[in-house]
């Protein structure tokens, strides 16, 4: 099962508003949703560089790539912000999980992104929200801060429950400047 | 575990206005946290009348209400609609659970409560929501639907896990009249 | 402003899950921003057909849609179900808006959707909440309810205050048989 | 209107645990909702101390009291945390407005709260949930996060629309120790 949900995902990508040609890079990819979806919309000339330090998880996030066939997706086994002094810069950046180094990952983002480029930041803890939130506000980027509670209808037997599930955030910010 | 949470509990009761030498019916009791609190809050000359068919529920709210010495609380095996005729009309009702039933005992609460009385309908499905909603409503009752969504924070490490649970349904619905 | 947010627009049509090629009805669009999306996924060869009764709305909707020089989106004024008479069959329904009459309008969808098709339903009240699980229960259809509730950050002074907004409730269903 | 929701100030109110004789501080009482229920459920011995800094939010809350001829409450003019000191030590304390002094007075609270102590702050911005929640992970004490996100359905014409509003925080903590 996908780390982020399908409604984040969708949410997420469509507040980064990609667009064709980009650099897009997917921290923490996990099962690798979220890159598939932003290889396949950035396609052919965007390229997608999906990180993920945990093994099992690059083998999944790989055997999913595979079906898709996306000559623009680098799915690379790694630990963020390290690995990311070997990648081009990016225009936008999708972060959905960051391993307890979420302030210098977003150290490193903060350097890197393009001028006008685009930050996607999900969380569920109360600290992660805080951290994410703190960091869009400090640097005096244009930020949003987003919350989704979902519910969902479940048979059980003829009646629908009503099943809630825990909520997620998400920053979004703009880094100022040109661009796109 | 109670069926009803501590914070439906008291928001339900709340919104009854419970006073004292009133009599209380609480349908679908559980383990009788709604019935202690209400008894506690009625004592000395307010009644209680809780409700249970399940026989081993019945046990433990027998058990739970022990521990207070509630002289006005009278905890009873049976099904509703049929138990409540053997009660006396109630200047207040809180149905927790309906097994099912919920037309027929609104039908009943909508005929026994006392002028000026009030009942309080859970739900946890669209289902017994809609259906709480429509008899309100079409009974011409002034009425409040309330939902209800907690999370709580949870230590997962050294950070604070925010979790979802179910939405949970009050419908609130006053009897024309005067009386209490 | 748009009728539908932008969140749930994305997850909308997520879910109904666009292929090239399709027929999209989009009833009740309201400013149009479903059916530019629609229309954009859609295009060269799928079309969209976006119905609206409100003269008004109906002239924002143009205006909106004559900024992306889509030639597969057409915008009618007129009222659903009498207008989608003569329409084509729909692969894909969506129904931002029904006028009160989303009865009539899910008894034309369910006729006209062709085998394999996805209809999404919005719902803010609570009875066309229950209108449409109803209709997709009772038609034996595979589907999904699904609610929102999203909360956004509000800077006041220094403080980020958490805003709530309306829950907004999708019901999704797919009609049986071979299809796309 | 009280600027703590009736839901929020009944659940806070249960999760403090009154008991007969406790000292009880509402700080930032506003329209001394919070303060007069709370004197209600302490009289006769307890004695409700209640704070506020707004001379036109005092004479309210004195107007609101006075209907109750509680002879057990005091609502003074003045700011938290220098009023605090002329106060008797509390069993509980209810933080419902900080006027941007949260840090301070939980300070003075940890300090002057008696062992076995509860104390419940509420928070609508994310810098004041995490400010609490920060300050009680920190002290070492047992506590509690808690979220609430009502809906409430309002008639519009015929139909119910469910209605959203901002979610609220409460951070609950008990001071170690023997006590009530």
């Amino acid at each position: 099962m996908p780390l982020t949900r399908q409604e984040v995902r969708v949410v997420a990508l469509a507040k980064l508003r990609l667009a064709p040609g980009q650099i897009f890079w997917d921290l923490g990819t996990g099962t690798g949703a979220v890159a598939v979806e932003a290889a396949r919309l950035l396609r052919p000339e965007g390229k997608v560089y999906a990180v993920e330090r945990d093994l099992k998880r690059v083998a999944v996030a790989r055997a999913n790539a595979s079906r898709w066939e996306l000559g623009n997706l680098a799915i690379l086994e790694g630990e963020a912000p390290e690995v990311l002094l070997s990648l081009p810069s990016p225009h936008r950046v999708f972060v959905g999980g960051s391993g307890g180094k979420l302030g210098p990952i977003l150290k490193v983002v903060g350097e890197r992104l393009l001028p006008g480029g685009r930050v996607a930041i999900t969380g569920v803890t109360l600290d992660t929200l805080w951290e994410a939130y703190r960091w869009a506000d400090t640097s005096g980027w244009e930020a949003e801060l987003l919350g989704m509670t979902l519910v969902r209808g479940e048979k059980v037997g003829s009646r629908c429950l009503l099943k809630g599930g825990n909520p997620i955030f998400l920053v979004v910010a703009e880094k100022p400047g040109e661009g796109r």
